[in-house]
């Protein structure tokens, strides 16, 4: 707070300069060093490159004056540490997928995706327009967490196996790379779901260590190439309609930021998140063809899998909404967003998208 | 470019002084005023609420330095005088939908939307990742303007109708509210194409002066009160799966801007984007129960009319490219990017999407 105040006295004697020089009215600004703390590694360039997109507006839209460094999982702190690292200052933000920390609470998931939830529209719907923003701030406040949305993957796919999947029977047993919420609605219809870094996922699934694994979709599989231990991937992931990626700032970092640089995160933000969306779907589809052309067989997920993981979903839901007040209030809202968005997307956008499916193009 | 010089000088000064104060380094930059005319009335208030939304964060990070005056269609200039006002240096910005902009050249379509075109996430990964933003530029040179992304209504519903519409026979003679590169393919459908201003299609309706027309979606048709001179109500609407909006700039307004400035606009005007594309999605499906229980008969298009439709919109497209080089450059892109956008939105986010469509919620 001193230094801010110095700053504005500071900014006032540059002001009279300005004057005595007869040149129009300027403003004084910070010069602000933040480092950033990613949950991925760089290898993940869409994700990644958001973060560094971010960061590169920022010091644009100030000339250089609020530098943020971006630094990728490892680095500062681990990938599953950026909640700690920026709650407890040790980094002023990070860049991360919250349902990560559905371990501190299942409550963060909302932030992100949940099974059977809402597509990447929907999501930014209500985080923008409807509760969600407000609630999350909420929440995260026991965090000293201030969020933004920044990023979206879009729906995601089933993942790869190395058998193909027909029924309900076919998961028994089955050890899958899946976690947090999926995980557990998995577990309850016969999987036995892993925890694997990312990095070492290639590696357990071309031993045999595991049978199937889920990661984002084809541009990103690709490139840890999948489709060479696996031979049939699915589609979709059923629990991520749409992976929400968060911007969070530690609050006392965030408090201290002049107005100005406050509406430059903001805008910057929302900039990277359009940008990460349009990545995935600008690049998915070649990506998607060059895994089929290699021998990739694509199949969707069977419908009584999906029912069944939908049903099991919904149970958990309500098991949740008993045991954690968090989860209850955050819910209560989301799923009324959830019915009257599916309601409407029924409607002009499905019946658009799925004319322009049925066209040889 | 002195005006700029000078204040670079000026800026090295008020550097000098707050170097004299041992302060933190500043930076000094303009007073700016600009004037943005809006093609929209202040009704459409997700639409010309983008626009204050933008001139907002813009306001807010240049701390007022950098103001930016909102006004709406008939203001300063009519609605469809936006481009031309921003192309002589009439207004310095303008926000627009650019299809509107068809008959100076068929091109400006592909800025917005053109009849089984792109949905607005498919929109935005064309500008955002394929080589939609580039392209538009280069097109927009000739105009003096530099345009950004700023807002997406989704998909559009398919207008008002007073009596049922259940095949293409009922098309025949149909006098309804509709232009551009829809009304051409309307026309050749049999329908009578008619432009009529908005505030004026309420009347006209009623009166039978038109059988029908076409808006935008639930939430803006209603407060127009169309529900209460038509009864039946159509999806989607072939001609837009996703509106995109435009932020036009004077290209000599933009070359003359600060650098950190620059970043600011295209970072406000994204920011703009996503919230009006909430907000409509957040508020539609609201007003379509509202106009539901009301009485409005929903109905989603027939579909020979749709495959009609389409068919006639690939040989009107076919004809363009003969005639206008600017638009097949850009169609030649642009036609690529659809087949690759349909093929993989078949995968996953259909899959999802429709599943949850099949849920009740």
């Amino acid at each position: 707070m001193k230094r801010r105040a110095f700053l504005r006295t500071a900014g006032k004697g540059a002001g009279m300069a300005m004057a005595a020089l007869a040149a129009p009215a300027v403003h004084a600004q910070a010069s602000i060093r933040w480092r950033l703390a990613s949950s991925f590694p760089k290898s993940l360039d869409t994700i990644f490159g958001s973060a560094e997109l971010f960061a590169k507006f920022v010091r644009d839209a100030t000339g250089g004056k609020f530098e943020i460094s971006v630094h990728a999982a490892g680095e500062l702190v681990p990938a599953f540490g950026v909640a700690d690292a920026v709650q407890n200052g040790t980094v002023e933000c990070a860049q991360t997928a919250p349902y990560y920390f559905y371990g501190k609470d299942e409550a963060f998931s909302f932030d992100c995706a949940i099974p059977f939830g809402l597509n990447a529209r929907q999501q930014a719907a209500w985080m923008f327009d409807g509760n969600g923003m407000r609630l999350m701030r909420e929440f995260y406040r026991n965090y000293n967490i201030v969020n933004f949305v920044m990023g979206n993957t879009g729906a995601q796919m089933g993942g790869w196996y190395r058998k193909e999947i027909k029924s309900l029977d076919d998961l028994k047993g089955l050890k899958m790379r899946i976690s947090n919420l999926a995980g557990v609605i998995m577990s309850r219809l016969g999987v036995i779901p892993q925890t694997i870094p990312g990095g070492e996922a290639y590696t357990a699934l071309e031993k045999g260590t595991i049978d199937a694994l889920e990661w984002v979709g084809p541009y990103d599989d690709e490139r840890l190439g999948f489709n060479k231990v696996a031979r049939y991937y699915y589609y979709p992931a059923w629990w991520e309609g749409g992976a929400q990626l968060a911007l969070y700032i530690n609050s006392k970092s965030w408090d201290a930021l002049p107005s100005e640089y406050k509406a430059i995160i903001e805008a910057a933000a929302t900039h990277a998140h359009v940008v990460m969306q349009a990545r995935y779907d600008a690049r998915n589809p070649a990506a998607l063809k060059r895994l089929v052309a290699s021998g990739t067989i694509l199949r969707p997920m069977p419908r009584p899998i999906m029912e069944a993981a939908y049903k099991t979903a919904e149970a958990v839901y309500a098991e949740l909404a008993a045991k954690n007040p968090n989860w209850k209030k955050i819910w209560d809202d989301w799923s009324r967003f959830r019915s009257d968005q599916v309601l409407w997307f029924r409607v002009a956008e499905r019946e658009f998208d799925n004319f322009m499916s049925a066209q040889k193009l």
